[in-house]
């Protein structure tokens, strides 16, 4: 059994993570999407509001579980039995971050395995700094987010 | 008759900005130089001082305007009857970062395009940001902003 | 006037060309693809047979003309009077190049400007090359290529 | 049960292919490694000769087979009930043909999805043509391919 | 005799920054590593500390001096009787923005030319920032650092 | 006294080979400037035409010598007592191959090392193919290749 987890602060899950995680589900045994506590920026919204918006929209996967970590994700991933991390590539940019951090993992845990998906090419202009910036400006988000993340942001956005 | 709308911070603008809007007035009907207020970080000079910048170094060329704009991009040129999204390019990094806004973009309104101009390359390493750094650090930035940018440069850093 | 020039070697022409082609039409008041007959690979299909091709795909746009061209593009541009050249961007890879390209052009003739359009997410993976190589392989290339390409990739492979 | 395809022309394979066959291996429950027959530039190796020596040098790996393919890829792998794609990633141009191939792939066959693993930074510069280039100008391979490998590139170049 | 200058924030030194140092020193007459003062993040380590921790690491090449800066780069170049900037490079990401550096430097002063030296690919992956947020998670950093540099980051985060 | 190789296929030598030959000849004691003669695409010019080329245009430079190499470029360094070889860059395609020679170069030879020096902006989009490629199509070189180099190439395309 393989058990892989999808990373990320997930401030809000966007349709684009939500295309990898589903790729991920199709693909490994177990999947656990893990929301870093340990964010740098400023997060819109708090880790506990990050898992229950994934828990949400990711009810239709049975093999797919929600939770927070802080700390190293390596060492998550060990406390967690997982052998594999799942990263999105979008950009070429994302690729250079992404392989440095994949690096750098393997260094710090050998048994731990990065692999890499393509987002669609729908979604390959898609993030969550990009959605909470439409949405601030006053743009519609639709077909972007779930439509669940589309009400908690005007929530949050009018609050 | 076609409009196209060159957007920027020009925090202050550079010869690498003049060089792209002059292109765009030999190119489009009309031009307009369009300030974002919006503008995320802490600027130097205010959106005021830079269309003030903007209009004394843009008179030569009669087809073009300036003005200020905040919200969403796409929906400024929408009200302002323009079609077309003008933006240099100079590097890799920047044509990602270009490419997923202009995507975006798109996706927001169809019925705006974003063209992509090339800046020269004698102007390919200039950017505002290493412009202010130059003249914090006490170097002249003689040949890479107007001689007006560079006196209020200097007034803005001795007050 | 405006014209634009969108030169390729087409072989074949491909729907993402199609896309780039429909917004140069919408952006410039006359548009002239220009097929390159001096195209170093052994093409597919000759300068003629890409000429009719891209006339029988072509009709809906009334501004939009087919030529073949060899020597120096900035030359064939001159000639025509066209003062811009379009073309599309798909990736990194094609904007280095394309970059390289347009800075020569510029120095070849300044009066002849390069602008640079998007082709569509959906089109970010398509080239003439994978569709003949789909093609050679076995493969459908429906939805790559107009239909009357589909037909005349197939007549050329059955003969 | 998850089978992975790798595939590649191995001409001749090298120690990079070999890490990411490994890799690959601990991750899915089958893998076939599938040799393209169907190469576009004239091989140092017949098919048969680099399904032997993938054979000689997989064996330490239980769930890995060897296999030659010609036709789409997609096809073969659909044929294998495989519905993985392992491609190694060394560099940002391997990221953006990789990238270009995948979209294809899923648009042509959407139930096989493409993964990416990162070859080791120890490998990054290694490629079957920089090996031939430097057998061919008498350098050593020690360390770029196996043992096996080595002697067969002296016979291929004695001969 | 050349006279080379290493600049950098090393906000810690890494083992990265030790390869090109020992490069540098290998092929030019006299080094001096430059620390700058003026660094815009809130650094980890004073000036003066890094400065320490940088000769007490590179003590075992005797034509490598230690120094700190301010202002701008080219101008203590000068001051320092330096003809060449060395920069190591490890991803495209660099590249760019160290191209942009060089030929802004360049523009500044034409006598200092910027010469480019390849980390080696074990450390492909390493950055002062990527170890700070290693040791703040409490990942081992041993091998990334010196010994020196791993004891001075567990007292300051111990403090 | 550190001895360096700019080696290249100078098929012809541009402007902006001289760029670096010159910039090298500023920073090293000694440099040879290498003629590969088993360059593998079909060279306009042979061996011998290319190094009497390169000596008529670099003659101004005293510490500056001609030659011609086969084989491995680290064996050569190491008959010719050169620790350096020295390449320009001017894109991120550059960059990524040379980094990859210059990684399996140090492989191969750990006692010769690469520094990357960058070509002037002006040069940036210039390189022998493009040059060939505009003579061939009767475009104008001037100012692209030394003057001796714009006759020669006018000769071999008259021949």
């Amino acid at each position: 059994m393989v058990r892989a987890i999808v990373p990320g602060s997930y401030d809000p899950v966007t349709n684009g993570h939500l295309d990898i995680i589903g790729r991920a589900a199709s693909m490994f045994d177990s999947v656990v999407v893990a929301v870093a506590r340990n964010y740098s920026k400023a997060p819109m919204f708090t880790a506990e509001e990050r898992v229950e918006m994934l828990r949400s929209v990711c009810v239709e996967w049975p093999n797919v579980s929600i939770d927070a970590f802080e700390g190293l994700l390596v060492n998550y991933a060990f406390e967690r039995n997982a052998t594999v991390i799942v990263k999105g590539l979008r950009a070429v940019s994302d690729f250079e971050y992404e392989l440095q951090m994949a690096l750098m993992n393997r260094r710090l845990n050998g048994s731990v395995e990065t692999v890499f998906l393509m987002t669609g090419p729908e979604h390959s202009y898609l993030s969550s700094s990009i959605v909470k910036e439409i949405a601030r400006l006053g743009g519609t988000v639709e077909g972007l987010v779930p439509h669940r993340v589309e009400e908690l942001l005007r929530q949050k956005l009018a609050g």
